[in-house]
């Protein structure tokens, strides 16, 4: 079978934790999908909704979008990538900075890419579904209150008028969790304590980035 | 000419400002690099650094990367993904939400994609400049001191041995900067101040992609 996407994960990073995965997918869930066609990558930025009893992620794209213009009779190879946190490393966290003084910079980051089929979906009670569930989840998770049913018919049905749905059929999930879990112990807890005091000290350029890689640390080392 | 990569940019989110642009490459500079060969996107996840001069992204990647292994004579159409801030937009937010009611949710979002040639390096000058660079710029950036010569030469060496250089050279940067631009001036500011009060009052599960859309919505109309 042709690969759906390449990508090099090496062993000590690969996660196949299913609990962890999903978790990404679902808090980090502005995706960038890629549909690859005549040799171009086709790509878009979108919100993608986890099903896990369909084995789907759904979400929908404008209708001028070139990835909802492809063949709707067909399905698609097509990866979504998860976007965790990313922290730049700095060798100074190292206990082996003071002992060998062999260290090198590095940057520990969290992706998740879902590859499988992606099918084109017109079906306005299938798009409506869709939308409405991605509001309840989005504004589950803010707090919020609004549902679909608060705007007018007739403004949904236009809006709804404009977009397509999209169905990716999960074949794999690769997690690449690069979290210095290959490192010694005391090299490991420097990066964790360094990370944790550049959060509170301000001292980061990307604070969430050092607290959510900071946080995968400890969970996945627990 | 055969495009490096397919994406839709609404014309009233596409950014053309180089000062922003570049902004964007520095600040979230850990990119998602497509290399397309044999219709199967090569995805890798990287540190690039934007080098002005030459018009160029300049990283590296493990010799084992399947991209590494491609044709190293040859230059690989390439995009580079560098990610801004995202938000979830609630339609509470809008004025237009008390009035008309005709509001749906959306997502705010920027990301640049850079598009060009790329081509893989294996001078083991170039690829110490480069890494020296990429720290320098780094330890700057976190308020650090580590230099590349602050460890063993021989070690570094080994290191470096282990990894290509990659070189980008820039044809075309895509801006696509989402940020309510296209509203009424009260539905702008009503999501202006969502935004900012969902930070202040930690009820947004994404604290950092809020801020960031906020402070860009106020950069971008100023």
């Amino acid at each position: 079978m042709e690969p759906t996407a390449v990508t090099y994960i090496p062993s000590a990073y690969r996660e196949v934790d299913e609990a962890r995965l999903h978790d990404i997918i679902k808090t980090h869930s502005f995706a960038t999908l890629i549909v690859t066609h005549n040799n171009v990558p086709h790509i878009s930025h979108v919100p993608l909704l986890f099903d896990k009893d369909s084995n789907t992620l759904r979400g929908h794209l404008a209708r001028v979008n070139p990835i909802a213009k492809l063949d709707r009779n067909q399905v698609h190879n097509a990866v979504a990538i998860f976007h965790g946190p990313n922290a730049y490393i700095t060798p100074s966290w190292y206990e082996s900075k003071k002992t060998t003084t062999k260290v090198v910079p590095t940057w520990n980051y969290i992706v998740v890419h879902v590859q499988g089929k992606l099918r084109i979906e017109t079906n306005p009670e299938w798009i409506y579904s869709n939308v409405s569930s991605l509001s309840d989840t989005h504004e589950e998770a803010i707090g919020g209150h609004w549902k679909l049913t608060d705007a007018p018919e007739s403004y949904v049905k236009l809006m709804t008028k404009a977009i397509v749905g999209i169905e990716l059929n999960i074949e794999s999930i690769l997690g690449n969790f690069k979290l210095s879990q290959e490192k010694k112990s005391d090299d490991f807890a420097g990066v964790l304590s360094g990370l944790k005091d550049a959060v509170k000290s301000d001292s980061t350029p990307n604070p969430s980035g050092s607290q959510g890689i900071a946080e995968w640390m400890e969970r996945t080392q627990a």
